[in-house]
């Protein structure tokens, strides 16, 4: 995911839940790791909570409690999911915007999808940037020499083939900066930032090179935004503004960052030689996936589900997001082996392009606005497949009180949350545009030490929560689908 | 550290103790990290436990109880280690045996131990092996093409100029490389075992090229000895076998090979290139370096305190085993600067070598060989400077009882621990001339995510948590130094 609108906050998370998938080897995640290469093992009866769900409290807990249970089980009594992420992204690895390595994979989902069964399986048709990340390094030549892991930004400017070879000024914010701005002509600017929230700390990822390029900044370093390091850099997008000079511009880790200002600290000259063959080629096509299963009664209204499909060209993109669009996938294909056709159509999106240029969440709105009348709900998830705790409503009072009872139908899996919060980047087209919508809602409290990296891979998913994220979307997107009311569309309210 | 004569369990630790160290901007430890740069800023006081240590209990704690208050006092009153540390480990960066990175950081330490005043500063010399990493890498070529993260082993030799590309066969154990040997032959062998303890799983590292080539294969790659990783190769040490062809071995990552093996389940067909410049080269000049805080009474009486200097050639060597060292030597800073003189000798030694030879710890018992009769007692920290739970005690039943009533007196700061345990590397060849030693215990849930990795850097140590390690030599080098009995010297108990 790309977009800064989120309200992560690493002081809430990483302490609490480590969640062992890649530490230990005989609890429950290792073991369903090694029967998620065995097939579809069935998964542990702890999965599910002992103690019986609280009594049908509302109509819709009536109607609807006994097909949340039968897609709960049928969700968590494998690893089909996990399974899938896993063959996706060792498949395919990174799908950047661009890349055949994208395109292959949009193939290889059309095809499976219509294995699957599904209804009006298509690839919809979106223009998508192209940007380049060629060779790069950065190299800290004085106060000694040494190789520094790093990775440019997407959509930045390449350095000339000789590289940038310049004085580094550490500063710790756009105040430092603005303070210091006399000192930083003709340097590069290194961002030493460390990690508080998301939205607070890719500011700085966003337009920090702007900001020093302002100042006559000749490139612009920042520390990867990320709440833990293992000397880990972390790539991501940034926005040039059309009146300032484009400087080319890199992340590096954490650790060395700390180690540029200590150096800064004693008085000691810093200098790094930056070199970059990022470049941006001109915009070539992609495909948002699309596939259905149709309702039986209104069949013309439709209930939206999905995850992105394209990643950074780092890792794989299994948290980020492949996890998210398969755990949506997999929930239509639980409700069809169960037999369960909701009264409305249920939509699988694949967004693609999401990182750097939201073209498929806006190319989606655009190629179904005659539609969106008929759009009930659009859900997404891109905060990785982690354990849910529910969803995250966007819309009006009145569409999260008619939602929000959806909640409690999944107290066996401890996902009931149904409040209001934030959207994500792929849906927020839909949800200006007044569509009622929700994010899944997970233990976020990893995701910014994976996103973005190299250490995006499956491992990093725990199976049995993939599974609990398809039960969520299964249930959530069935009575959306099926309940006689619908939620209004209105005013956007929470989060984009 | 080096040697797998350990007890690390990653079982028991890291989910426990997630110390913030790099993660959340406003914790003591951030506080103290930042404070660190601008010189010797007091430590908070809650470092110190509020509760009072419990009444004098023993003769010992009646003698030396208001000496170790002052001790811990004047430990914990900066960062002053942390800082040494970082200035160390970023002036010289990895220091591997055979680099001039090595022998100018030994100068640097040298002239300070001098500037610091200590007497009979000197370098010891110590030949030490040689092997140089040059030029390598890994990189899947089928099923997809895909550069794999990697470090060769320690010792390992090199490939042809071209590499050697080959099929893989991924196996989980020696047992079922004993199975499977006939499919090995002309292959690469991937051993994809996952972290049990040290012990267990660095056998793989230790001999598994060896037992690769016994059945035939052309190259040996292992899945990282890791408890945690985010993409994160590890280096380490191999042995071969005099008798059996020497094969070029690297480390890849947890996570690829987990991929690896995946896609062999899935029937693919696995090759990598490997391509590895490695040599050894002659053996070189190093130093052991020593200083002294010269007895009162009986100056040729002499407690060993240190820890090793060199380090493996990635990250900085700073939790292994620059924390260590620089403990140990602020230690003795904190008596000189008390005024403290005990009876005996207090040594420091920085052993060279310990990862790639044990040169240094082998060099000094035979440099001091006609003294070990005057060795009182050894001790080295080589787990990391994390929180210390006191000394893992290595020596006879009368050696143990004598020096066990030292913890309590580190009660403050809860590193009462006195119990039988495990030495260190260096001070190894002391104990099996039957000088009685120790080894710093700490926590050591997160060592073995860092150990030999890019990600050893002085900010995985927490200031607060390296003094507290200087407190912990301080008092027990002090008391030993000082006490009017000896621990006998005798057959040694406990692991080397």
């Amino acid at each position: 995911m790309c977009t800064p609108a989120r309200g992560h906050d690493s002081r809430a998370g990483p302490h609490a839940t480590l969640a062992p998938v890649l530490l230990v080897p005989l609890t429950r995640s290792r073991t369903l790791a090694a029967a998620a290469l065995l097939g579809a093992a069935p998964l542990a009866a702890p999965l599910v909570a002992q103690a019986p769900p609280a009594p049908a409290a509302s109509p819709l807990a009536a109607r609807y409690q006994a097909d949340a249970d039968r897609i709960i089980a049928a969700a968590l009594g494998d690893s089909a999911a996990w399974n899938r992420v896993a063959e996706l992204t060792d498949t395919f690895g990174a799908r950047l915007s661009g890349t055949p390595a994208l395109e292959r994979s949009i193939d290889w989902m059309l095809a499976r999808l219509r294995e699957d069964g599904f209804a009006n399986v298509r690839g919809e048709p979106v223009m998508v940037p192209r940007w380049v990340r060629g060779e790069e390094s950065a190299t800290l030549v004085s106060p000694r020499r040494k190789p520094l892991a790093m990775l440019g930004l997407g959509g930045s400017v390449g350095t000339p083939a000789a590289g940038i070879t310049a004085p580094v000024l550490v500063v710790s914010s756009f105040d430092e900066l603005a303070r210091r701005g006399a000192e930083a002509k003709g340097k590069i600017v290194l961002f030493d930032v460390p990690f508080t929230t998301y939205d607070e700390t890719v500011r700085y990822r966003g337009v920090g090179a702007t900001a020093a390029a302002k100042v006559g900044a000749v490139a612009m370093l920042l520390r990867s935004v990320a709440s833990y390091s293992m000397n880990t850099p972390h790539t991501g997008g940034l926005r040039y503004d059309s009146t300032t000079r484009r400087i080319p511009a890199a992340a590096i880790t954490a650790e060395d960052a700390m180690m540029l200002r200590r150096m800064q600290a004693r008085g000691q000259p810093v200098q790094v030689t930056l070199r970059m063959q990022a470049r941006t080629l001109p915009d070539v096509p992609s495909r948002n996936v699309v596939a259905e299963l149709v309702g039986r009664e209104r069949p013309e209204e439709v209930v939206v589900l999905g995850g992105h499909i394209d990643s950074w060209d780092v890792g794989q993109g299994a948290m980020d997001d492949a996890g998210g669009f398969v755990a949506a996938w997999e929930a239509m294909r639980v409700l069809k082996r169960l037999g369960i056709q909701p009264r409305r159509t249920i939509r699988l999106v694949g967004w693609t392009n999401e990182e750097n240029g939201l073209r498929g969440g806006r190319g989606y709105r655009a190629a179904h606005e005659r539609e969106l009348a008929d759009h009930v709900f659009a859900m997404e998830s891109d905060n990785g497949a982690f354990r849910p705790n529910g969803m995250r409503v966007v819309g009006s009072d009145s569409a999260l009180a008619l939602v929000a009872p959806i909640g409690p139908l999944l107290a066996r899996i401890g996902a009931t949350a149904a409040a209001r919060g934030e959207g994500e980047a792929d849906i927020g087209p839909l949800l200006e545009a007044g569509v009622p919508g929700a994010g899944l809602d997970v233990d976020g409290s990893k995701y910014f030490w994976f996103h973005h990296t190299a250490a995006d891979t499956p491992d990093k998913l725990d199976p049995a929560d993939v599974a609990r994220c398809v039960a969520t979307f299964g249930v959530w997107a069935h009575v959306l689908a099926d309940m006689p009311e619908r939620p209004p569309h209105g005013a956007t309210q929470g989060t984009r």
